[in-house]
């Protein structure tokens, strides 16, 4: 390839990074404002979390086309080709975890303030872990640090522990309370939610991994939740 | 192009489009064990229903790779190339329901035989709904058929509403009894996984009419859980 088309195509490549970095920042944000909205039992904060999603969404659609029409226009090979895969893949985790983020607001409108300060600072301390991941995971992108990564992927063994212990202390909860059993449905459904914004970023911390390395990490990944059913 | 390489072209999306029935066949046969082994409570049934998810994946992988190795040697254009973008969107679809059939097999066993019999019938109601949208939808993209594919599109609001009635037994189930409480809630995921089955098949029809018509159906399906919240 000539120099100027091999320019043009980091150009493009760039574009695309660009996007998933501003798909990564919309996710967070929108994760941010679920969490906080169930903190606070802030209708407004939990409906402006629902509608962001339309625009990862958005950018999910725009993400594929143009890498489509970059693989059909340069044909790209090896690392090149790659990368475009694995930027097509990871767009579409972040829009799962938009998805996750804007279904825990729809329930913190349905569980209408009534969670138990108790589970209020475990939801927290749930949604700082994911977040967390999602930043953590967007930075190895960016720097397609394959080290970066796996501690990504390593910790969520973290939020997984987390989330067992938040599950069963709703559990715990509405067999004391058995009047609390509606809305604790939708704690329980929430929490869910949270464990699984943190195995998009494990997928992500994998195609990470085949990008720079060519090769899928090993599916062995340490899970602390001996009991864990997703 | 030159009618052999229109021929090799052709001859590579059937390839495509029978590995898209050979893992919709799976999907289906794995949503079936899953339901049969909650019917029967069989620990041996549901273990070869999370087992057979593997082929699922692999198949994904493997279409995912063939199309985009297409579109980099055909450079397709139109609806050539729409008709290899659907075919990946589809094979994730069909991965999402492996693993979602995959988590009800894992549920059976920790529900371990305690569902109630009215609620059984319930999940078998379900299954069926489901199993008929994932079949019909397959139908639909094999033969290009945008109807048979909007048929299944509005359909699904019948799947929603029994996943509506059943999430109520279940929830007032554990409201009388208390100390069933624990595999309730794996019955509440396992309902919820399949409604989600169902938005998997309404994800594929608005895929064919975009292969078929070049746009997305438009967002506004006939919902008929006013309640719905994913």
């Amino acid at each position: 390839m000539q120099k100027h088309i091999v320019t043009a195509f980091e150009e493009e490549l760039q574009n695309l990074s660009q996007k998933i970095s501003k798909m990564g920042g919309l996710a967070e944000n929108q994760l941010t404002m679920a969490i906080k909205s169930l903190e606070n039992n802030d209708y407004e904060l939990a409906k402006r979390a629902i509608l962001s999603d339309k625009s990862i969404d958005k950018l999910e659609l725009e993400v594929e086309e143009e890498a489509i029409l970059m693989i059909a226009k340069r044909q790209p090979m090896a690392l090149d080709l790659r990368r475009i895969i694995v930027t097509i893949r990871i767009s579409s985790d972040l829009e799962r975890i938009g998805d996750l983020a804007k279904n825990i607001a729809k329930r913190v409108i349905k569980i209408n303030g009534r969670t138990p300060k108790s589970l209020v600072s475990g939801f927290s301390a749930m949604g700082e872990l994911a977040k967390t991941s999602v930043k953590n995971i967007l930075d190895a992108f960016a720097a397609s640090d394959v080290d970066k990564a796996i501690i990504v992927w390593q910790n969520d063994k973290d939020l997984d522990a987390l989330y067992n212990s938040i599950f069963k202390e709703i559990t715990e909860h509405m067999k004391k309370n058995g009047d609390h059993i509606d809305y604790c449905t939708h704690l329980h459904f929430a929490a869910k939610n949270i464990e699984r914004i943190g195995d998009h970023a494990t997928n992500i911390a994998e195609n990470i991994h085949y990008m720079v390395r060519g090769e899928m990490l090993s599916d062995d990944r340490p899970k602390s939740d001996l009991i864990k059913i997703s």
